[in-house]
């Protein structure tokens, strides 16, 4: 191909990707407050802890959507009971799928063909699917979106983030094990490049407490909220116990929130909703922004 | 820059990839069996049990190497209590640092001068890197290298791992709630696009016993290893119980093998260490392969 065939493909690859983001950008304005969930690193259970956040966030009487933007492991959609199921595409654009308590769900795994594929796509392709996939989704209003990001600070969650313009904040969920000082100022730095707060911390698999005698244990280490709290000044919001009943009910489908209401879990993920609303909400007191 | 002078460029950058590229396999040429360890998603415990699995094998009195190949999250230096120290370069090249058991570790931890950044680079920057880094190390006569990739089964850990020439096979770390037949076809797939046997999983956080009543927990779900084997012929060679003092052991930067001699865990990973080492045995009085 001659550099000039070249130059006028990147010209048009460029124009089309200015006109999505200003659709997505448009889409998204119905949306309250944005908020993206990250982690130190994979496999902490940050889809649990979003799926289980949004059902709580729904389950107050407020409007909710999530975008599972965990592509390389979509596991939203079955977190909600909603695998297998695809997205329904109208005249006003995509719409998302509705899950328990009325969650909206928009996912990469709710549009591919087949399980079995290793999904290797390269980054740029990714971050293609994802921007075109925001200009098309009709989310309605929303008090909430919560945007499930790839495992990581690396380039991937950060270029994914970047996406989603005028996100509020974000939260980091991590384990015992992972809640070191290094995680949480890794995280502090990936939300100053997104020029957005940090919400706070949400300690996944906290403690187990055995049914059959009641002993409280913690499994994967011991590091004090506390200490965290003080060194760095993040806010651990909730401390969430690992449940066998938590394996059981994402293998059905429905969320702990939701299967189990009155077990530790389920009441973990209430406060933790009361705490970000409490958050978010004080901080649109303080400033008000245009469109919003 | 004019195209010209592009041209120039980029091939005076293929020259010096396989040059690297030739001096990474010389250096390689003296290790006996190179081991990839994958996982379907991180945080699964990965990097523990390749950490684990080096010393068991160092035990039974094997010379072993762990390349620590995951740039996202190096953690195997922190493991084996290395955290911190630097790797010594000589004439010869550079020198890995020697671990509990007599474990040569090489991992990019080892390199970083600060704790804080969030470590953004881009994709072919860490290839780059990690291609330069093969040239370089002198690794001395290995009965094994284990290689820990960065976690799932995406384009990072593959192109990673093709970086690494005549890989002899790979292991599948899940926990039982990543057991999934999906996890295990998307590790198929990847081991059949490096042209390498899936020796076998491995289930980290299998179970918990609870110290004070005894009582055995599965607390990730109860995914059954038999119906995966006869699924779809993937052997699980060893089921790793939770244990309070693996996160203590990680602290102190002594692996549970050695902490904890006596723990279910630590049996768990020597009987791995047999286990991989009758496969590759038997593999390779199957098919003699030259140079090695």
């Amino acid at each position: 191909m001659t550099t000039e065939k070249e130059r006028a493909l990147k010209l048009e690859m460029l124009r089309k990707m200015r006109e999505q983001e200003e659709l997505a950008r448009r889409r998204l304005s119905s949306v309250k407050h944005k908020v993206a969930i990250l982690s130190g690193k994979g496999g902490v259970g940050k889809s649990f802890v979003t799926a289980n956040l949004a059902v709580a966030l729904a389950v107050k009487g407020r409007s909710v959507g999530v975008l599972d933007a965990d592509i390389h492991g979509p596991s939203i959609p079955k977190i909600l009971g909603l695998h297998g199921q695809a997205m329904y595409a109208g005249p006003a654009g995509l719409f998302p799928l509705e899950g328990p308590a009325g969650v909206r769900v928009v996912s990469a795994d709710l549009m591919l063909p087949d399980d079995d594929s290793a999904l290797i796509w390269r980054g740029p392709i990714k971050t293609s699917f994802l921007r075109e996939l925001l200009s098309m989704v009709a989310w309605g209003e929303l008090d909430y979106l919560l945007v499930d990001l790839p495992p990581g600070t690396g380039d991937e969650p950060l270029t994914v983030a970047q996406l989603i313009k005028e996100l509020n904040g974000a939260l980091v969920v991590t384990t015992p094990s992972e809640l070191t000082q290094l995680v949480v100022r890794k995280a502090i730095t990936f939300c100053k490049q997104l020029k957005i707060p940090l919400l706070g911390l949400v300690v996944n698999m906290s403690y187990f407490t055995c049914p059959v005698c009641g002993t409280r244990h913690r499994l994967f280490g011991n590091t004090s909220s506390q200490d965290i709290e003080k060194q760095l000044g993040v806010r651990v919001l909730a401390e969430i116990p690992v449940d066998p009943r938590v394996a059981e009910s994402a293998d059905s489908g429905v969320p702990v929130v939701l299967a189990y209401q009155e077990s530790e879990a389920a009441k973990s993920f209430l406060k933790l909703a009361e705490e970000v609303e409490g958050i978010l909400n004080s901080q649109s007191a303080r400033e008000p922004r245009e469109g919003s």
